[in-house]
C-alpha cells in the first residue's frame, strides 16, 4: 500500500472550542493522520485542562499552543484556510468544497505551512475569524443537516489531505484458477449432481454447459478452486459409496 | 456544486458497540451524508438506549433497528464490508484502503443495498463477523496510531461514499445475489459436506466459516445463486435419503 501523503506542514487550528471531548476527538484524529501541530484560540479553559488531562491524551494534546488571536496563530502559515458549513451567511471569500480542494491543498502542504481553522461549535468562525483565511472549505453534505460534528469534522478533512490523490492506478488484478482446474471441477460437479438425480435423461449436454458456465463465473482464485474441488469430490465419494 | 452521492442503498451496522456517544455520533454522521439506515447487533443495551433518548438525537437513531446477529442484520443486502484497523491480525479476507475501494463501492450502491460494519470500540469486529463479509475496508492511518475513534471513522467512510467521485464514468457494478441466500447456500451446503465426511469432529466452526467466506467469494447473481442452491439442495437431499 502506499504511504499517506506527509502533512507535518498541517496546522490545525480550533477557535474558541467549548467541548473537552472534542478537543480530545480532533486530537486523536490528528494523531491518525499524522499532524502534529494543534492550535487553540481562546479555547473555553475548561475545555483544554479537561482534554489535556484525559486518560490516553495523545502527544498531539500534550504539545497543543493556546494562542489569544487567530492572527498570532497563524502568523508562520503560507496559507490560511477556513472550515465553515456554509449555510446562512453571506461569504465574501471563495467557497471550496473539501473533495474538490483536496489536491490544491495537498500541493500548498508541499510547499510550506498551512493552517485549517475550525470555529466553536455553536457558532462556527466570525466573520472576523474568516477575514484571515485565503479560501474557506466545506465539507459537502446534506442541505437540511449540514453541521457536522467538530472532532468528526476534522477526522474528515484530515483523511481527504492524507489520501495519496484521487487517480492511483488501481491495484492489479487478482490471480484466478486456471481454466483446466475449473474444468476439474465441472466434471466432478456434473458428476454429483448426476449422481443426485439434478440431471434429467435428455438434458445432460446442457446440464453440462450450464454447470461450466456456473464455475466459470465463481472467479475462483488458485487457493478457493483446490478447496472447492475437494469439498466436491467428498461428496462424489460419498455418492458413490452409497448407491446401492 | 454537484450533489453528494444517493447513499440511499447503504446501511450502516454497528457491532457490539458499548459508548452511546459513539452510537450517536455514528447517527450525527449518517444524518449529515443522507444516510438512513442504522442496524445495531447486540448493542450494549445502554449504550442503545442513551444514545436513543439524548437530546437532538437523531431520526435515524430514533428508526435504527436492533438484531442478534450479524446475519440477521445484513440478510438483505448484496455486499457485505467490514472495517478494520487491520492490526496484529491474519486476515483471510482481501483488504482494501477506503480510498481506493470509494469507487467500486458507490458502484455497488448503485446496483443494490450495500453493509458497511463496524465492530466494538475495544476488539472490533471478529472472525466470525468477518466470515459474514465479502471483503474488507480499511481507513489508511499512521502505522504507529492506526485505531480510529469509532464515530470518526463512520464519518470518513460516509465522506468518501458520498463524495462525487473522480471516476464515475464506469458501468455500475453486476447485480449480487442477497446475503440471505448466500447464508442459505452456504447452510446447505455444509450440510452436504457433512453427511459427505467432509467435516472432522471438532472442526465444525473452522468449516462453517470457510464455507460462508467460500460461498462470498463466489459472488454470485441473483440467478446463479438460484440454480447453485439447487444444485446443492439436490445434493443433500440424495445424501439425506441414503443414509443408515
Amino acid at each position: 500500500m502506499p504511504a499517506l501523503s506527509e502533512l507535518g506542514n498541517l496546522v490545525i487550528v480550533l477557535v474558541r472550542t467549548r467541548n473537552p471531548l472534542n478537543v480530545g476527538a480532533a486530537a486523536r484524529a490528528m494523531s491518525n493522520f499524522g499532524v502534529h501541530r494543534l492550535r487553540l484560540v481562546n479555547p473555553y479553559e475548561v475545555a483544554f485542562r479537561e482534554a489535556r488531562s484525559a486518560v490516553g491524551a495523545s502527544d498531539v494534546l500534550k504539545n497543543a499552543e493556546e494562542y489569544k488571536t487567530v492572527a498570532g496563530a497563524v502568523a508562520d502559515c503560507a496559507l490560511i484556510v477556513g472550515t465553515t458549513a456554509g449555510r446562512n451567511r453571506k461569504l465574501q471569500h471563495p467557497l471550496r468544497r473539501l473533495d474538490e480542494a483536496g489536491t490544491e491543498l495537498r500541493q500548498h502542504l508541499q510547499a510550506g505551512r498551512v493552517a485549517l481553522l475550525f470555529g466553536s461549535e455553536k457558532i462556527g468562525l466570525t466573520n472576523d475569524d474568516f477575514s484571515h483565511c485565503h479560501w474557506l472549505l466545506t465539507i459537502p453534505t446534506r442541505k437540511d443537516h449540514v453541521s457536522m460534528n467538530l472532532g468528526q469534522a476534522v477526522a474528515v478533512c484530515l483523511y481527504e489531505l492524507a489520501r495519496s490523490g484521487p487517480s492511483q492506478t488501481s491495484a492489479p488484478a487478482p490471480p484466478k484458477a486456471a481454466a483446466g482446474v475449473n474444468e476439474q471441477i465441472s466434471r466432478v460437479l456434473l458428476e454429483a449432481l448426476d449422481r443426485s438425480g439434478y440431471v434429467q435423461p435428455g438434458s445432460e449436454a446442457a446440464c453440462e454447459s450450464k454447470v461450466r458456465r456456473l464455475v466459470q463465473r465463481f472467479e475462483l482464485d488458485p487457493e478457493d478452486a483446490k478447496v472447492f474441488l475437494g469439498m466436491v469430490r467428498q461428496m462424489v465419494w460419498r455418492l458413490r459409496q452409497r448407491k446401492g
